[in-house]
């Protein structure tokens, strides 16, 4: 539930990470000022530090997207009623969350039919798109939209699971199956760069099962990574809807020999939920360890000046010279407030998670260089201040690199590989992690492995695997290798 | 009201700008497909080309604000009932407009308090805010925020006026009266640029009266702008509130002698309504025509392909290196489409404004040359390949001066300087355009021009201007110059 706003910017000392992880999360995301609650239930306001953030996302997955014809849209907030109704599996999905609005105006007047809240837009994005497509050549049609949802969640966490989060949802159109399905994975390869190229989080991609898989979809695929707590988070997701929309909602096309078909359709989405993602997957005791690539700032100064005059200009110079010279190369901020210690600056930027800190001296400024610390390390370095940009640039790359690898580490430590249910459940009596075991598709195992390990589901799998071995859970011919984990 | 949704896509030909403005300028908005009304009613659908625009727009202003320090948040969609009755002015301005959310959930559980769609979000930017401002040090805060708002117009237009829009709100918190003000001037000043430097609109930049400033606000400025009917936009809106809304929500610091004061604010926002303002003060009878800085096409070539097919080949492969060529340096696409004819790809660009046209064609290539057609004029000039980048920047440069231009020379001639209500009222039984006109100030007058004139109100006054001379209505003395307009 929503804490009470009264404890807002109080949080004096992060709880160790080891201690209590809800709290170490909750600690880190307020302190390093992302998010915080507000007086409005369940709903978060985004801290320019956080939102900043969800910028350099948005801009790198925009990019992909675009780069391969998708188009930016703006669809209505507010869907019918009837709409929302005319898919089953859908609406018995997403009902229960649904905030809706009924009343308009001074008199507060009664609407003829209640408009729900978007959860999602596959009800109205359909039947709207509908009226610009009518032959194939209209095909494909690549829609998304980077907008606000709401889901009346009754447990909530910041980031993770809020009542309003932010999104972008794609909605695709195609005149043949396999387009569709390329596309989904298409979509799929786009969201594992951007976690693993952007936010330096190792993802398994693979297909969701039955019981997984978003309502009204033929199938849904996912990435998933591996939060600092050993649990699964589900990063992103791309669904194959086949012509189950299409069908729901008359969404047709003649065909090349004039014939009506009903569309092949797509949808997936990636939301604010990545910052929840990249926060667990890389943070420390110490609050966050961001990404370089996509981090507000990349590298943060921190003057050290002494009283006497001359050498204080010395490196008040020496910092304006470095901000006109990193111009453009990295995303690089002077901490000049005077009434801030040094040793309260490093703490403060460690807690917000620059990967790099330059400190500098008057004796630095004097042998022509700066000492370097990095975030992830916190090794102290003197480097030139000749041929600081490049430097700085191979040292973001390394840092991303560097912060990839112990993730991957991470994972790859707290991955079992196990093969009858016994060891599953005695493996989550006392560890946590992935476990990645054959399966055979059926979701009464499934239910069987959530039932005896109090909450472990399955994850993902990966498609088009020759598998050879029995069912974990029932020893029957086995189809897929699965990885289970608790989950947010 | 909304049109029927069966409508869409079916606008044959543009009505005429002389015959029907209404109707040229929805013909238009559709057959350059940036908008459309959805079956949801009184709420659009922004198609790809609309949005780009608003990309651009966006990109623009974002930049402007983040160079002076201003940060990007999220704030809540809903409003709370009690927050948004606080301030009591501002919501005897809103209620009537405002959508309810009373309902949440499968069973449609009554909430305990009906919370409003944002229309504005002064009621609750300011009561978060407030929990992160405690002393002085803390200001001044420089916020803003992205995103979709809500009114329940009964009388909607594409782009102008719709139930939902998308805009800008900043809002702005500081320890002086005076630094409150000069915010509201230094983003009035934005808003200027932005019409001016880059959609080409020229504006009046200036104070709007008691009459017609925001609800709740000290007092407001605005930038309008004069349409090709001669009607005035009001493009954009920066409110000062001095400590209105900081009374209201208890929003107070500790001053440098730890003393509690109120802050003295300001919110200000532009919306998706400039792109109905581009439309209405640039378009011809032919569509649109796009001031190039925000035009997501700068540069369309259109192929002409001869029967043999190494004459073809040498066109494709000069717009193939010339695609390369451009890249970076303008907005360019090539209409590779087979099944449409040159003539009908002219004619759909010209309905979407793109600025330029190269027409490619055998000849041409042979000659090392293509044909330019500019949007405005429409006049055909071959002009070298060799260093086409460097000129298409310098045509484009151009265009957007002419552009300029041409609306303020309408602009000028469309403007009458009027010393008595007699001229005044005379004047719009024939003619429309702007009237510039003495004022007294007192809303007595202007209620009398806007009765005797069927509609007619004042726009805004420059600030700070020395007038001499008696009221244009009651002959008392004059406080403004002020400009009378029928407003959209």
């Amino acid at each position: 539930m929503a804490e009470p706003v009264e404890e807002q910017g109080l949080v004096k000392e992060i709880t160790p990470l080891s201690v209590d992880f809800d709290r170490w999360y909750t600690d880190v995301v307020r302190k390093a000022e992302l998010a915080d609650w507000t007086f409005v239930q369940g709903m978060m306001v985004i801290r320019p530090y956080g939102f900043a953030l969800w910028e350099h996302i948005q801009r790198a997955f925009d990019d992909m997207i675009k780069a391969s014809g998708h188009e930016n849209m703006a669809f209505p907030l507010l869907i019918p009623q009837e709409f929302l109704l005319k898919e089953a599996e859908h609406i018995e999905g997403f009902a229960p969350e649904v905030a809706w609005v009924t009343k308009v105006g001074k008199g507060m007047k009664e609407l003829e039919q209640p408009l729900a809240i978007r959860p999602t837009s596959e009800t109205i994005i359909g039947p709207i798109m509908r009226k610009y497509i009518q032959s194939h050549r209209d095909l494909p049609k690549l829609t998304n939209q980077w907008c606000n949802v709401m889901r009346w969640e009754m447990r909530t966490r910041l980031f993770l699971r809020s009542r309003e989060f932010y999104w972008q949802e794609g909605h695709t159109f195609h005149s043949t199956a396999q387009e569709a399905e390329d596309e989904v994975h298409l979509i799929l390869g786009y969201y594992r760069d951007l976690a693993q190229d952007w936010l330096a989080v190792p993802v398994d991609v693979g297909l969701k099962s039955e019981t997984e898989k978003f309502a009204g979809a033929v199938y849904t695929t996912s990435i998933e990574g591996m939060m600092r707590d050993g649990q699964a988070l589900q990063m992103g997701t791309s669904h194959y809807f086949g012509q189950n929309f299409s069908r729901a909602y008359d969404i047709g096309f003649a065909n090349r020999e004039n014939q009506r078909e009903l569309c092949y359709t797509t949808s997936w989405g990636v939301s604010t939920r990545l910052i929840g993602a990249l926060i667990m997957a890389h943070g420390d005791d110490s609050g966050l360890i961001l990404p370089p690539r996509v981090a507000p700032i990349q590298v943060v100064a921190v003057p050290i000046l002494r009283s006497d005059e001359p050498s204080r200009e010395a490196v008040r110079g020496c910092l304006r010279t470095l901000e006109a010279q990193l111009r453009g190369a990295v995303r690089f901020k002077v901490d000049w407030r005077e009434d801030v210690r040094p040793g309260e600056k490093y703490a403060e930027w460690e807690v917000k998670g620059v990967p790099l800190r330059l400190e500098v001296g008057p004796r630095d400024v004097e042998a022509g260089q700066v000492v370097l610390v990095d975030r992830l390390r916190r090794e102290k370095r003197p480097v030139p201040i000749e041929g600081l940009a490049e430097r700085l640039r191979a040292e973001l790359a390394q840092f991303h690199l560097d912060l990839y690898h112990r993730a991957q580490t991470f994972k790859a430590e707290h991955t079992a590989d196990l093969i009858d249910l016994a060891a599953v459940v005695d493996h989550y009596r006392t560890d946590g992690g992935f476990v990645r075991a054959l399966w055979c598709g059926r979701g009464e195992c499934e239910a069987q492995v959530k039932l005896e390990t109090g909450g472990v589901t399955t994850r993902n799998f990966p498609e088009n695997e020759v598998i050879e071995g029995t069912c974990v859970v029932c020893g029957r011919e086995a189809k897929h290798r699965v990885t289970f984990a608790k989950a947010y």
